[in-house]
């Protein structure tokens, strides 16, 4: 069914038909010109967006509307949990072209809500609109989080370790096999990779608890890159960072992607970015405190390093210590 | 400058070296993940998103891009203030095409912020990304509404009084000249037209003022035309609704514009669309305080109907009554 067979009217009615409101605090989803939500008095709230964009965020070819839809709340559900936040909230505007058929709107509301759901957030509304050409997608998440818990990119502190969780690089290396194929990847590599890439985990839970220990100092998802993200928190902490390369959690589909290519798996679990893993920077004492709420959560936590008075991020390998860039490191 | 010699970085930076934090509760703005706010307890948070698309809902050589900043804006708080509701925070999503002027997105956000800090919003965050073709503009508005102040599309009872804030039909006179040029149409009510359309003036203080009364039933902001909000209303409701063509406020620049278009003003009053102004119904033992209220404000404001049993929208011209859809009236 063509979009411009059902109309807005209808669209929305679909929509919101296939929602369910699992949040109490809800107090007016879609529909009305806007949606309200009851607020606690001693808790702030966490408001993220994030825009996706045809041809330059996903290929249509290339991903199932419903893990679109999956893959567009995640991002934005990481973010709030790089803050050490709850979501709660979602409100979606869509640009579609008319082309689109409605099944596939469809497909991505189930997408976003088999998420949403498993994580009581509540679709409280959007926008629905034309988009001559490109589908774009863009989402806003309101969460809440103690003031006592927050974590910004901002607090590491000297002499702090650098941790990261899960392992990096796996959503480099599913879209380089949705771009390139790469037949000789085996199959356990190949669904890992295309997993991570498409249906990412964001590290809701472990968010939550690592901050609610009130002893992160520093957190971020790992949406840009591990070497961006590090770049951030030093600039923002006024420190610097050294890092490990022989500690870094290469995923084995990053691995598996770049023997097929011929290249190095470190650049990739670098500058990869879309793992959606956190990285986090806490004192010396507190790493087993920290591993221990990993462990209980099953993520996989890696110390990668630690931080120094000074600036820049530097990459250590082989001994040979070099500048990490937002970008990558240039040579050894 | 081209966006690709400046970088997302510096974008950004540029972005948060010219707006102003005015709002107390912002605890944390652009630049890190997520964006944080305080919220009190006996508040109900308002949250709104609206996506414009170039070629869908403006047409880039024909609007500035101060111009858009600021009505992109203006459509979210028109949302909020149709909930009774005061603005606090917005994000703000854009698409950006590579061949955008940075100079163009300096302008957007001074003619946002122009509009934001006269009434006392932050703008917070955002996400800023590569859009192929089309620009992108996505926005998200947080505002607060006392419980008690909450009015929503649904109240609207037996015997209610229909009124609507200013006059109708600017904003489409406008958009038809800036498509058809339209030579004739004398300069008064060229400017009225043009700014209505290109700078609409959401009734934010309105709209919190008529809610704080505690007597408004039922209100929305008209943005997609006179005609739908009504039978929006009226579905939400369940009510019927009549109005009278011949008390309808239509805007001397829609009466100019149909004038030298040779067509009847009245449809461009009904279904044009993005007037934001207000449309809201109360006992008809209020009408001298909402009057009042809007006098004060030096809103105009006009009773245009009721609310009665049954459901549907009529419109009655010359004693005879007419169907109103959404997308019009038939004929008499």
């Amino acid at each position: 069914m063509k979009l411009n067979e059902i109309g807005e009217i209808g669209l929305i009615q679909r929509i919101t038909n296939r929602l369910n409101s699992v949040n109490q605090r809800t107090v007016l989803g879609i529909g009305d010109d806007a949606a309200v939500v009851e607020v606690s008095g001693n808790k702030l709230l966490v408001i993220t967006t994030d825009m996706l964009v045809e041809g330059s965020h996903f290929i249509w070819e290339k991903i199932s509307a419903r893990d679109l839809g999956y893959k567009s709340l995640a991002v934005n559900l990481s973010d709030v949990a790089a803050m050490g936040g709850k979501p709660l909230h979602a409100v979606v505007a869509l640009g579609l072209p008319s082309s689109l058929q409605v099944e596939d709107i469809d497909a991505f509301y189930d997408g976003m809500e088999e998420l949403a759901s498993r994580y009581g957030v509540d679709i409280i509304g959007g926008d629905i609109t034309a988009s001559p050409s490109s589908l774009v997608v863009s989402l806003t998440v309101v969460g809440e989080v103690d003031p006592a818990h927050l974590v910004t990119q901002a607090g590491a502190a000297e002499g702090d370790l650098v941790a990261v969780t899960g392992e990096l690089g796996s959503s480099a290396a599913g879209l380089a096999i949705l771009l390139n194929e790469l037949p000789r990847v085996s199959s356990p590599a190949r669904e890992l990779a295309l997993t991570r890439h498409l249906r990412p985990q964001p590290r809701v839970e472990a968010g939550q608890e690592l901050a609610a220990t009130g002893r992160v100092h520093a957190m971020k998802d790992i949406s840009d890159g591990l070497a961006k993200e590090l770049n951030t928190i030093a600039t923002a902490s006024k420190k610097m960072i050294l890092i490990k390369a022989e500690t870094i959690p290469v995923s084995p589909a990053a691995a598996a992607v770049a023997i097929e290519l011929g290249q190095d798996p470190l650049p990739m679990a670098l500058t990869g970015g879309e793992d959606y893993e956190l990285v986090l920077t806490f004192s010396r004492g507190e790493w087993e405190l920290i591993r221990t709420i990993c462990q209980k959560l099953d993520v996989p936590v890696h110390v990668i390093g630690e931080v120094m008075t000074g600036e820049g991020v530097f990459l250590e390998k082989s001994g040979v210590r070099a500048r990490l860039t937002p970008g990558g490191y240039s040579h050894f």
